[in-house]
């Protein structure tokens, strides 16, 4: 151990010059997945939660050590595209990503039929518009991945009032287009899954997935991702 | 629905009859990885803890819908084998398993060397042995699969006093080799993943793996599993 100048002292962590690979997991319930918020440093397991992040995040360490991946899990249960944006700026922009991925809009809908909230499909678009775009504003070179919002068939939480729906997912799929993000078709991907096993193995309720559907969710991920 | 009759009425969980397929996962801390004692029934998200089980019943449930696996995590943290044979009855054979997995052993020889535990390789060995014995009485079928414990070289548990631990290793191997199990040769794995990053990336302690360690160990697992 040498002397060490004053010129030689770096932050320990400096991600505009280490080659750090980051990733942020942002959205609701489905990426929160109960996870430990105390545990909220990159790559801590009880900060990963239950579902498909941690499904994620085991497969990306486990099989890249070269890669030095950072990730991190800053889903909260319920939140909706305006809650993203409140707390958009210590949970996602100072991070600073360079693969920043988003599943967002269930609640936007779900709150709003069961009144909890005033949403339109206008309100969702014009806030997730808003807030992809503040994004590239302070990350150019970041790389999006947006998720389908999906509501599976036949789960005990969905009925009539779903009906919809769809169109949040086409808002969805269109931002991911407008903004050249990957898009991840969950929705389609779960109606395929029907075919091979019921809505209760894959999505109790049609909105948190199990392990199984977890899993689905992550191939389509990784998959999605091996492709940007 | 039509009328049912007495001697249509079956238990809604009947393991003699159904084809269900049922995985056990025994051992200690590293297989207890902080589940969630209190969801205890087959394939509980919250039961499965965060570490290689967690990994393993994802990739077994999302990949084979039609399987119809059932999983439990019994691991316990602290446990020797000792522990196990006292809680077998409820925590295994009562289960039923048609596959039973088994790492066990780095207590054995941990709580020896820092003087909570009077064990020998010949405990650990006769321990075992009675163990396997009881099960295959019980459950002449059942397909066992055994882990070789670890500790890895570097761990910041890890010092000069783990010299020996090389004898429970060999003890394991043996005992697979005897019973005709699978084994899965951990100990090695982890080795050989130094090459690739060091030690605080695989398993920080030398025994509790990182995430990315129980990705290495869940690959192995089911590599082992497809052979038996």
């Amino acid at each position: 151990m040498g002397l060490v100048l004053p010129g030689d002292l770096k932050p320990s962590i400096d991600h505009q010059t280490t080659e750090q690979n980051i990733v942020v997991f942002q959205g609701d319930s489905i990426t929160d997945a109960n996870r430990d918020r105390a545990h909220y440093y990159a790559n801590q397991v009880r900060g990963m939660g239950h579902g498909y992040v941690s499904q994620i995040v085991a497969e990306m360490l486990g099989a890249e050590p070269h890669k030095d991946w950072q990730c991190y899990n800053r889903g909260i249960s319920g939140n909706k595209v305006y809650q993203l944006a409140d707390r958009w700026e210590i949970d996602c922009l100072a991070l600073k990503p360079d693969i920043l991925s988003i599943l967002i809009g269930v609640n936007d809908y779900w709150h709003m039929i069961n009144g909890r909230y005033a949403g339109t499909p206008q309100i969702y678009e014009g806030d997730y518009r808003a807030l992809l775009t503040r994004t590239k504003a302070a990350l150019p070179g970041v790389k999006l991945i947006l998720g389908e919002p999906f509501a599976v068939a036949g789960g005990s939480a969905i009925d009539d009032r779903w009906k919809d729906f769809d169109t949040y997912r086409e808002i969805a799929r269109q931002l991911a287009d407008e903004f050249g993000a990957a898009f991840i078709p969950y929705h389609d991907i779960f109606a395929q899954a029907l075919k091979q096993a019921p809505v209760a193995y894959w999505c109790p309720d049609g909105v948190h997935p199990s392990t199984a559907g977890a899993h689905l969710m992550k191939k389509a991920w990784l998959e999605a991702f091996a492709a940007i």
